[in-house]
């Protein structure tokens, strides 16, 4: 089979928190102390589980497990409060290992590559501006679909901006909400660990493969079938 | 069969952070930051992996991602940067869902219990405290024993200050450390997802059974053998 120059190229859809940058657990506990203030009590290992969601499934899903009802006026609140309280955490927050070499090399390659994530852009900036990212990369955030992750709208925006269709895409996700996502969409997806999810989580929610983290990745991409466009 | 009065009575040794006390993500941070601090960079999910474990498998178990060497004198600072982290992060810490209900129903079965930690006596008291424990309760911290999780001597000690032999007894624990030293001990062991690991994770490691929560466990006694002592 002839690969080379002018054929099919794959297109890599990465999430951003747990996937690129290391932000997960931050996020967790800004969001458990969001919930909190507004008088929501949940454990921090509930909200680790479906973090990732949209902010409008994520509260709702949270509030299955209370039993509360939820306001539009409480649902803005807890957006504020965990974007305040995240911004305390933000310091903290790192690429993960391999994240930056794994982008440059697929820039070097010629793989085209973007970002989809349910978070908000004023939240993902400071994020995405620790990858140092090249120009013209598309970043699809939270404000460009109707519905965030499980639903496939984020993907399949992002395809779109690589001008590719979504069945030549691959998303690469740390958390279930990508890989539901992404079958939803009907993309193959990898799973990475670096969000903390277990690899058998990542498996039955549909991961064709599961690595570490970014570098994990890296090491593998010829499992994956990405290698250089000559 | 007789299980009433003079029967073998069960009892139950429980881990604490995780598993009574919903303190795991706030500890992952603390030693990320304490981590950091000694210029040892590791991504936040492998640090949750190796929670629970004694502090000294702990950094051997960091340090051998990293590749470093880790001095005695780093190893002291390892500890006093944690704890002076999980002091910031400490005001966010609650009881897990069920966790004094759960501990004021074995009391009143006349079911005996103890608690075995890894931690530190100076950083486990206050979460201790947030338990409000009845007098009596054997606590059993890392000071008391030469090895700490996954080596199986706090649970020994911990039925020990029973009166109880350890095939007597069931341990509770969220982490995969937990469920490995009771192993070890040779006791039955139940897993909870209350520290963020994956039941999958949990049932590899020889969980018994798994449950959410201490307010799961509870709803669940009687499919562990735990009764009211008549």
């Amino acid at each position: 089979m002839d690969e080379a120059r002018g054929a099919r190229r794959t297109g890599i859809l990465f999430d951003l928190d747990g996937t690129l940058i290391d932000s997960v657990y931050q996020h967790v506990l800004a969001w458990r102390e969001a919930l909190e203030d507004v008088g929501i009590d949940v454990p921090v290992w509930k909200i680790h589980r479906k973090i990732g969601m949209s902010g409008g499934l994520f509260a709702r899903a949270l509030l299955r497990e209370v039993g509360a009802p939820i306001s539009p006026d409480v649902a803005q609140r807890l957006q504020t409060r965990h974007h305040e309280a995240f911004e305390r955490y933000r310091g903290a927050v790192r690429p993960l290992p391999g994240a930056v070499d794994l982008l440059e090399r697929l820039t070097a390659y010629r793989t085209p590559w973007a970002v989809a994530t349910s978070g908000r852009r004023a939240t993902a900036g400071p994020n995405l501006a620790l990858l140092g990212l090249p120009e013209g990369v598309p970043i699809i955030t939270r404000e460009a679909v109707a519905r965030a992750k499980p639903d496939p709208d984020l993907f399949l925006a992002a395809a779109d901006a690589l001008g590719l269709t979504i069945e030549d895409c691959v998303v690469v996700g740390d958390s279930v909400w990508d890989l539901l996502a992404a079958r939803r969409a009907r993309a193959l997806s990898i799973g990475l660990l670096s969000g903390g999810y277990g690899t058998d989580e990542l498996e039955r929610a549909g991961a064709f493969r599961v690595y570490e983290d970014p570098a994990d990745l890296l090491r593998h991409l010829d499992e994956v079938g990405i290698r250089e466009l000559e």
